[in-house]
């Protein structure tokens, strides 16, 4: 599976959860070259404080060993925030693959002191989207992030 | 309520997880002298990658205001994986009680570096009883932190 065909499966995600009336971020994990899960924000969904995109990605996959963490690729519409950031280094994900780094970005650094490969694709798609969703829904976002 | 007794809420957390079959991980969150929430690691539990102790608790705490993360403590009877410490980077919750940072020990510095404050209890009774189950039980330890 190539990083574009992944990133579909992650932005497809996302979109399925802007249905649901969540907040449309969603994330892809694939290991040798395997989609093994998708995961999506579930914070109106489940009312949750845990499960953003990567996050739920990462549950969804269930209990896996750390030699399939160490070959994989996470995949995410929108750059990560610390926890998700933290997720991928406590499991040692070598490489993340980022749809929009313009809306949200603070962990990209960390990551790669880390030694994890960050590739960001701009996807003006993804970018358009999630904008259009932050301008009307600014409470909402500003909660997921940890703002007033 | 003073950072002993919310430590042993988060103990307590712990040890009735140990007691279900759990990894023996707890925490408590506590706002303006409340205890909002406890929690516990769920990966034997739930099968979950993601529900460390600290970030059980805050599923718990459910969703809240920044304002009551801003002015928040929260508990926890192990020193924070990387994961862990990036919710509590996320939240912006300011001040962090460990019990135990000798059996591990990844994200004091980088909480440190973004003016969390981090107390250190060095409680001999939760490390005696994380050394002796993490002795009895490697390998689900070493899965829980990413770890072959």
């Amino acid at each position: 599976m190539d990083d574009l065909t992944a990133y579909a499966a992650a932005l497809n995600a996302a979109m399925e959860g802007m249905a649901e009336g969540g907040i449309p971020i969603g994330a892809a994990i694939v290991a040798d070259g395997k989609l093994l899960a998708t995961g999506r924000n579930q914070r109106v969904q489940r009312g949750s404080a845990i499960h953003h995109g990567e996050t739920n990605c990462i549950e969804n996959a269930g209990r896996l060993p750390a030699s399939v963490y160490a070959q994989s690729t996470i995949y995410t519409t929108l750059s990560p925030c610390h926890m998700c950031a933290g997720t991928i280094l406590l499991y040692k994900i070598p490489r993340v693959v980022i749809g929009d780094n313009v809306s949200f970005e603070v962990s990209e650094d960390l990551l790669r002191s880390h030694g994890v490969e960050v590739v960001v694709l701009n996807d003006a798609e993804t970018t358009r989207m999630f904008e259009a969703w932050m301008t009307a829904n600014p409470r909402l976002w500003n909660e997921d992030i940890g703002e007033d």
